[in-house]
This record gives C-alpha cells, sequence and structure tokens, in this order.
C-alpha cells in the first residue's frame, strides 16, 4: 500500500479534467439520489421552510485505494460475525454479566436493561429476531515492522441503526460510472479498473433481510394488511440513505413500510391483547395495519430519548409480537464493552459463542487490543498505559455507548485522564490505535472540495435472522444470515471523528489492489 | 369531463394527509432524479457557488384527468406526424415557399435558412436525419356545443430541443408510487387506479432514437471511438431532464455522449477533410471521437445566438457529416408557418405530404383553425376577427418563431394589433382559442403549493430516423418511426403561458377517463 505508484493516487487533474469531473459527478448524484438534505449551516432553514433541497451526499471524487486481501476478509468472516453477535444476543445471562459492570456509570444502558426486564416480566411473545449489522474495520499496518502485510482491525460492531447502506450502494455505481464516461484520467486507469471496483448490493441486501423477517413473521393475526415500520429521527437529513432501504422493499420483495418518528410511537401504534402491534397511518385513519417488524434507525443515542415518553415508546414496542430490528438484546450485545471483552487479549469469551476454532481465529485476528478501564490487572495495566505520554500516543480512549463524537486520542488521554473521576473510569475502554496506511483522496462536501490525505473505514452489513431459544439461555436457530454488501467511509486524516453523518467524512468506494 | 366526480378531483386532503402526500413526494423526487436546479429567485448563486444544490422539479400532487380517447388518439398518430414532418424537411422547395414569406420579417428564420443555403452551395454529404419530436396538443370542449365529446387539438409542433422526456418518464412513475404507498385518500383511487395511470416510457425512447441515428451512421471513418453529442446551452437548470436520456442512451443502448456548451463547439469541435465531425473533450485531450449524432438540446432560439460565432457553429454542425437532430430544414419545418399553412381551412397542403386520405383526416382533425396575417383572402378576414375586441376572444395571436413567451391573448389582440406596423403583420398567425374543460390539480414548485384550476397540455414525442433523397425533393426513406412517449404538462388556469421551463407549469402525468 506503500508503493510509489499509491502514493501518485489519485491523479492529479488539470483543472478542465477535475471540471468534467465535478459536474458529472454533481449531475449523475442528484439524478440517483445519491443525496442529503442540506445542512442549516449550507442553507438556513428560514430558506426552504418546506424541505424541498437537497444536494450532492459527501463522496470522493475516486474511489480509494483498498487492499485486494483485507476487502475480501471482511466480507468473507461477516457471516461468523452475524453468528458471533446473535449468539450474544441470545445469551440474557452472559449479556447481564456486562450490563451489570456498566450499569451504575452509563445511565443509558441501564435504561436499556430495564427495559428489558419489563419486558421479561410479562414475556417475551417474539422468538423471532432481526439483525442489520455492520462492522467497522480500517486497514493496519504494523509500525514496528517495515515491511508487514496490510491486515483488517475492527472499529467497532453496529447492531442498531447501522447506516449508509442506501447511499453505498450508489457510491459504488457512481465511481464506475465515473470510470465508463472517461472521467479518470488515462493515467489513473491502470489503478482504476472496472475487476478492481466492488458494487456494493447492501441497498438492495438489507431490504432483502427486512423482507426475510417480514415473511419469517406468518399470516396477520388480525386480517389486517401487514408492514414494516421504520423508526426515524424526525427531521432527517440522511433521509434518502433510508428511503432506498424503503423502495428496494416495496420494488424487490413488494414488501409495504411506513416511516414513523420515535417520539409519535405512542400517538400512532397500539397492541392487541395478544400484543400484536398495530399501526394507523395518521395519513389514513381508516386503515390499521399489523406491524411484522420493526427497523430502528432511532432509539440508539440517549438524545432520541428526551422525555420518559421515549423510555416507554420503547417498552411498548419491545413487549409487542412484532419482531424487532434490534431487539433490546441484540442492542446491548453492540455495547463497546462486548468488544472490549471479546478483545481483551487470552479472553475466553470468544470461543463461548464461536465454538469453531478455524472460524474463531480468523475472527480474533481482525481485534484490535482493547483494555478495560476497571480493578482487574488488565484494566491497571491499560490506566498505566493510559496515564504515560509516551505510551498513550498508540492509544484511543473511546466511551462503552454508542454514537461516536466523545472519543480522546493519544497526547489528549492522560490529561483526560486525570480529570475523570475513578468512579467514571470502567464507562471507557483503552483501545490500541489502529495505523492506517497513508492515503489521498478529494471529498466534495456542501460544494467545497477538500484535498488530503485520508484515512478509510471499511463497514461491512451482515443480516441475521434468528430464532432465540426457549430457555433465554445460548441456544436458538439461524434461519438467515448473510453478507449483505459494504460501505467505505473516507475521512481527512487530520480529522479524528469517522461518522459521515457527524460532518467529517465522506462515501466512498473500494479500488482494490493487490 | 364535466361531471361531478371530475369536478370533486382532486380530492380534498386533511392536514395529515397532505402532510404524507407531500414529504414521500419530495423524497421520491430527490430519490429518483425528478429534480431541476433552483432559480437564482429561490437559492441565489453567491449562497451555491458550485451548483451542488437542486429541487424537486415543478410538479402536479396528483396526475391529472384525460379523456382516454383523447389519449389514445394523440399516441396513435405520431408515427403520421412523423411522416408529416419528415416529408416537410425532405422538401427544400415547399419550405423554401415558406420561410420566403417570413425572411424579411424574421430575421432568425432568414439566419437559418441561410445557414442551409450556405451548406447546400457546398453539398451536404450526410443524407441522414433524426427527429426527435414532441407533438403538443390540448383537449377541446366545443363551446357552441352543449354536449360534445372531447377532441385533441395541436398546439405546437416542436422539431428541435423537445424537453421533458426525461423528467417525464419518473413523473408518471412518481404518481403510479403514490398510489402504491396509499398517499392518495381512498375517496381518490375510484379515479387514480392502477390502470387508469399512464407510464410514459419517453426517456428510454429518445434514447433509443439517439442510438439508432448512432448505430445507422455506420462505422467510423477515421479509426476513432464513436460519441453522440449534445449540443446544450449552459448552465441548465434543466439537466436532470437532458441527463436522463444520456444514461439511458448509455445503459441500454452502450452509446457514448458528451454535453458541449452550444458557445463552446468552435474551440472543442473540428472537420477532418471530408467533413467527419470530430470532437475532442477538454477533459481528455488526448482522444479524440468521431461525432455519429448531433442533438441540439441549445440553438433554438436567439438568445443562444449573441455572436455571429454561434451562427459559424450552427454552420460547422451542419456542414459537417454527422447525423443531425435536427437538421437546419427540420428546424424550419417546425415554424408556426408551417403549422399554419397546413391548418388553414381547406389547404391543400397536408395531402401533398400525406397522399392518404384516412391518415390525412386523423391528423386533420387535430388541427384548430389557423390563419395567416398576410394579404390573402384569409388573412384578411382574420385582421377583421382579430380587430374586432368582440370575436378576438376566441383567439390567440402567435409570433412565428419557436420559444414561446410572446403570445397575445384574446382581448389583448386588439390593441397589439393596432400598435404593430402593418408590415410585423405577417410575422404572427392567429390561431382560435383551444377551451380545455375544467381541472383542478394541486402543483409544487419552489417548496410552494398551489392549488386551484388548472389547464393541462399533452405532448406527444415520435423519433423518426429517415433518408434525404438524391434530388433534393420529397422523396427519400423513413427508417425508423415511432410514438416515443408522452409528457403531460400543467399550468394554473390563470395563467395563460405554458411552458413549464417558463417558470409557469408542472410535469404531470396522465390518469385516463372514459
Amino acid at each position: 500500500m506503500t508503493t510509489p505508484s499509491h502514493l501518485e493516487y489519485p491523479p492529479e487533474l488539470s483543472s478542465e479534467e477535475e471540471r468534467y469531473l465535478l459536474s458529472t459527478l454533481k449531475d449523475w448524484s442528484i439524478a440517483h439520489g445519491l443525496a442529503v438534505r442540506p445542512a442549516p449551516s449550507f442553507v438556513p432553514t428560514a430558506e426552504d421552510p418546506s424541505g424541498v433541497l437537497a444536494t450532492t451526499a459527501p463522496v470522493t471524487l475516486f474511489p480509494s485505494l483498498f487492499p485486494r486481501v483485507c476487502f475480501e476478509e471482511g466480507l468473507g468472516i461477516q457471516k461468523a460475525y452475524n453468528k458471533l453477535y446473535s449468539a450474544i444476543a441470545r445469551d440474557e445471562k452472559w449479556l447481564q454479566g456486562i450490563v451489570e459492570e456498566l450499569i451504575d456509570i452509563d445511565e443509558f444502558t441501564g435504561k436499556l436493561w430495564q427495559t428489558h426486564l419489563a419486558v421479561k416480566k410479562e414475556g417475551y411473545v417474539q422468538d423471532l429476531s432481526l439483525g442489520l449489522f455492520r462492522s467497522d474495520y480500517m486497514v493496519h499496518i504494523d509500525p514496528s515492522s517495515s515491511n508487514s502485510s496490510p491486515g483488517l482491525k475492527q472499529v467497532e460492531f453496529n447492531t442498531i441503526a447501522s447506516s449508509f447502506g442506501g447511499l453505498s450502494s450508489r457510491v459504488s455505481t457512481l465511481h464506475k460510472y465515473l470510470l465508463a464516461v472517461g472521467a479518470y484520467p488515462a493515467s489513473a486507469t491502470t489503478m482504476i479498473k472496472a475487476d478492481a471496483l466492488r458494487q456494493s448490493k447492501s441497498a438492495s441486501s438489507l431490504a432483502h433481510g427486512l423482507a426475510a423477517a417480514h415473511k419469517a413473521y406468518g399470516l396477520s393475526r388480525t386480517k389486517r394488511p401487514l408492514c414494516v415500520l421504520f423508526i426515524v429521527q424526525d427531521p432527517e437529513r440522511n433521509v434518502f440513505d433510508q428511503r432506498h432501504l424503503e423502495y428496494a422493499l416495496l420494488e424487490e420483495c413488494g414488501v409495504r413500510s411506513f416511516r414513523l418518528p420515535f417520539q409519535e410511537t405512542l400517538l400512532h401504534t397500539s397492541q392487541d391483547s395478544d400484543r400484536t402491534l398495530l399501526y394507523t397511518p395518521p395519513s389514513s385513519s381508516s386503515t390499521t395495519y399489523e406491524v411484522t417488524t420493526i427497523y430502528f434507525r432511532a432509539g440508539y443515542s440517549p438524545d432520541d430519548y428526551p422525555r420518559e415518553d421515549e423510555w416507554n415508546a420503547r417498552l411498548h414496542l419491545e413487549k409487542s409480537r412484532a419482531i424487532k430490528c434490534p431487539s433490546i438484546l441484540t442492542h446491548l450485545a453492540g455495547c463497546k464493552k462486548v468488544q472490549q471483552v471479546l478483545a481483551t487479549p487470552h479472553s475466553p469469551h470468544l470461543k463461548r459463542f464461536l465454538p469453531d476454532e478455524s472460524v474463531a481465529s480468523r475472527v480474533l485476528a481482525t481485534f484490535a487490543p482493547i483494555y478495560p478501564l476497571d480493578e482487574s490487572e488488565a484494566g491497571k495495566e491499560a490506566k498505566k498505559l493510559a496515564a504515560d505520554p509516551v505510551s498513550a500516543v498508540r492509544y484511543v480512549l473511546k466511551p462503552q455507548r454508542e454514537g461516536g463524537g466523545n472519543n480522546i486520542y493519544r497526547k489528549s488521554i492522560p490529561p483526560f485522564l486525570e480529570s475523570l473521576p475513578a468512579a467514571q473510569c470502567p464507562a471507557y475502554i483503552l483501545m490500541e490505535m489502529i495505523e492506517p496506511p497513508p492515503l489521498r483522496n478529494a471529498i466534495l462536501r456542501n460544494g467545497e472540495l477538500h484535498k488530503g490525505g485520508v484515512i478509510g473505514e471499511l463497514g461491512v452489513y451482515g443480516v441475521c435472522l434468528w430464532k432465540n431459544g426457549s430457555d433465554g439461555g445460548d441456544t436458538g436457530e439461524i434461519l438467515q444470515n448473510f453478507e449483505a454488501g459494504y460501505l467505505l467511509r473516507t475521512k481527512g486524516d487530520q480529522s479524528e471523528e469517522g461518522g459521515v453523518a457527524a460532518g467529517f467524512g465522506a462515501v466512498d468506494s473500494c479500488c482494490l489492489v493487490d
């Protein structure tokens, strides 16, 4: 990844070449729904009160170089990851141990767990569970070795609201189109060539995942029409990403779905006596639908729960007979503490969930060492590493809960730790920094072009539909398990935050290199 | 068309229904490229200097009611219209008679004719010609009869730059989608139902027309890659309409095309010694393409010719071996004077071009009476009708040249005529007003919703590829002739101008009624 040709990538463009590439890209993206609603900082709400404007989603001009072996390994092990996380989600007792370590320090995790317990008390009535997962990786080159081959290291595993599956499919089509119409200079086409570009099938595959749950739900118990319910944030700038899944669900699978803002859940849904979930669209109050599957694109962050009403809504949905994507236990399986205990060196946990050693070892190879900040031996060592400015530069400190935006990097760790009350320490994990190879690209964002060094993050989507065991332990049956396409998110390497949604990155696609 | 149920159409929406319909429509339109670049009055250029913003194209919320018999007749006679106008374009002598009547009063027509003569002097080297036509109609109900059935009356026939074929396909898909997801209230679905909605296949069909010309051009004479050249205005707010044809041309037909701003023609094209047209994209100066087909989406209005350079460019293109869509003679065949002489009562001209009487009579039935304002008997009578405020209210005065925006309606005609120098009169025609049935709809435009009475204009696209006779007369051979989808443009009935591009209308689709 650091041969001269890679450092010359992407090619320099003449002003005419850049003009052609940009105008081709800007028109194609809008013509194909590779779009977002503009941020208020770009178009003030007062200038477009009805919200009809859209803009090209933040995208890279070129597909970023990505080692073929890493790409194939990431996609290849997704089914193992699906199996792993569905097994974790089925193992309530094991999860309880995890949650108990967090419950006093992370109120959000505590509330989720209480919600689970409240449902458990009355008894779960739906034994099917759907995961639309995304496992995020970076390419890692060991800085201590001068000639090491690149490997894939996991950044995080998302079990709720894994986003960009809709736009990712389109950006890979965009880059293929730009190649087809000669928007990349001839000098670059030794690297950017049809068989190096990888189409992401995420939009279609995730829709098929939702459709599989919808079908597995079975016939209506109330003789009503059936639907899938997208629980969403409102407003949502990234709405087209979600809409593309809706459209694929209808066009490819014939399944109706509705969007329901999370905060309106209790207004428009109700339960039958047997906890069948009913949805009456406010736009057509004479028709009530029976909900087969709840797809959460909201509810993953404490910000989504400003009132007790939202917790009541989550409880109400979790209690219902609809299949949840994800259930609360699956949501909890995605907390960083789980990633940490799996990735703590010599952890016994991985083999508990993946007894097949050859499978487990492939998964293990993608873990970056992660340490708890607790009173264990590993925790004590981690605190030493984190407090020392010399060693701290190889680490990142991450809060246990989902979301991003609060990571503490490298030399900022020691002063942060010093200011942190000791009791708060276990709310964080310490992770060895992944050292990605140097790459360059150009990002179009809000009409502005940013060129320079970048870091790419590969997300691999996975669909898993399973039946929970009746005993609540780690039994059960997997009904569907497939890899569901990929996302490449690319950010400027001066930024140390990663989410495109958070405002720092762009959607990208892979140009594989050997 | 005036039964009570029609007057109750479209249905009143509750605020919840309207909210659902609008949000569904706004997201779908952007996700599917049913979009335009925003007008500077909506988003000032300074706020989006790089031009990344887009907005929903002006569209109707509901498909407008349209009499099934009229719709089918319009599509059914398009092949006859294609034949008619290709025959006119082949008959240089006949066209010369038309042009000679205009040449002193319409400088633009004169310049086009001189350009043709200049090419003729050197000899045309391409005997193939392509028309992507659009015949525009309104539904007419004879106001003098209390129970007459609706008929189709032609507004104009476009032989150059017939627009909205790209967006029209999408708006009919949009209306079908809105029906499928329950965005139309149940009360309306007795009228809006799947078998009443008509999908327009215009984007694909027009692309296939371009591809037919591209193929008929034959092998490269210069061993260079072949391409189609879109000659465009720059900037172009309606760019997605054109891009959809480009995408269909590449994806469905495998044909490369480029967009070239008309004013840059001479910079980037050249001719070989045998007048093969060569195009070197400024973005990749090492590759020169041989142009098979020139598709004019500019050059139809005098505004496109600010300098003599543009006339030189038109001459340069017309002289070349590339197939023109349209040629200058085909462009001239679309002038209003031609429509007028065909539609002048008892005109001998129609049967000259359409000898088959049963075909000619169907075409004739779509003509609204049109009078010249010249020194003929019909012209003298027309001037009387136009000068009298009582009779003038049934007429519209139109300039001979293309474009729109300058029509004089009804009671405005007498004072306008009075102010017009007599010598200018023949530059105009007098046309009986078409009296459309009362209709209602709602239009979303720049984020604003406009509800009320509307007028619809049906455009039927036609593709015709023909070989000109070697004698320059009305001989030759038609190689391709097909109907190519439709456009429904709908405008508020308080406005008397029709073009969506001109800022007053919306793209619509047909909901057929018996």
